[in-house]
């Protein structure tokens, strides 16, 4: 199969410098702001995106480390598929985050719960429809075993080698 | 900026041969079954998926028409902005859906909910995890103007031209 290719439509800003120091999900960076830029040729396809309260945004982990197929996410000390975490170092580095759209101005979006590297790559975006995109119900895995206290600690705080659970215990 | 390299790690099977017959989203084809086909290379990666009830499949949009920063989507007959739709022909055809895993087989994940044309390239899996991914309140733009049972109905046919709402109503 041939690869594919994808161009840049933006950047994304945030206060997030360090890999090691971002926010590992939305939720757990609810007052986290940043800005969605849209490059102007594509500013047009914004039109009527003031309507959602939010919005899922695709980017591209340009800084990501090389692509492995096992790796010991947030969470846990214990290895996973990369499949069957969140992690960034896949083999289509592709990121994926649910954020609050706040306000829009002209091309930028004023956004909410951004776990983003500042000047990240920015792919797609598309509307958050609670319609089609809300799992009311599911069986989360390797995650159940971790209480919502511990993940919440974790995730703000950012994924170094300092938060294993063992430390952070 | 630089254009980005994808590749296929695998590929999606299902019942859906023809674009404007392929349900909209998953939630209105719970019933339609098919297959994720990853390739032997990737496999590792899917260690310990099965622990979820459900996972999220990037795929690429390989028989989406031209991209267009307006489209008249499924639901209404207004034009909005691509990026406030979730239509194929967009900048970078990337395709987003949350489905239901049943059952994996070595490399083969048996998932309900496809609103995925058959033989489309499998980009990336990740697990939905309800901590994360779950907006329980969401203001939905353009779409909250169309009722339940209309998107219901439309939403499993698929979209084709005989399917816009005043020809639906």
């Amino acid at each position: 199969m041939r690869p594919f290719e994808l161009k840049p439509i933006g950047i994304i800003r945030s206060e997030h410098r360090e890999p090691g120091k971002t926010p590992i999900q939305p939720v757990y960076c609810p007052e986290c702001e940043g800005r969605v830029i849209v490059a102007p040729e594509y500013t047009e396809g914004l039109a009527d995106i003031e309507g959602f309260s939010h919005i899922i945004l695709l980017y591209w982990f340009d800084r990501a480390g090389p692509s492995a197929l096992r790796v010991r996410p947030f969470l846990e000390n214990r290895e996973h598929g990369i499949f069957a975490t969140r992690a960034p170092c896949r083999p289509n580095p592709i990121g994926f985050s649910v954020v609050t759209l706040l306000r829009r101005e002209g091309g930028t979006l004023h956004v909410s719960g951004v776990d983003i590297l500042d000047e990240t790559p920015l792919l797609d975006i598309k509307p958050y429809s609670g319609r089609f995109d809300s799992v009311t119900q599911s069986r989360d895995g390797w995650q159940e075993g971790i209480g919502e206290d511990t993940a919440r600690r974790l995730g703000r705080r950012g994924f170094d080698s300092s938060n294993a659970l063992e430390s952070a215990a």
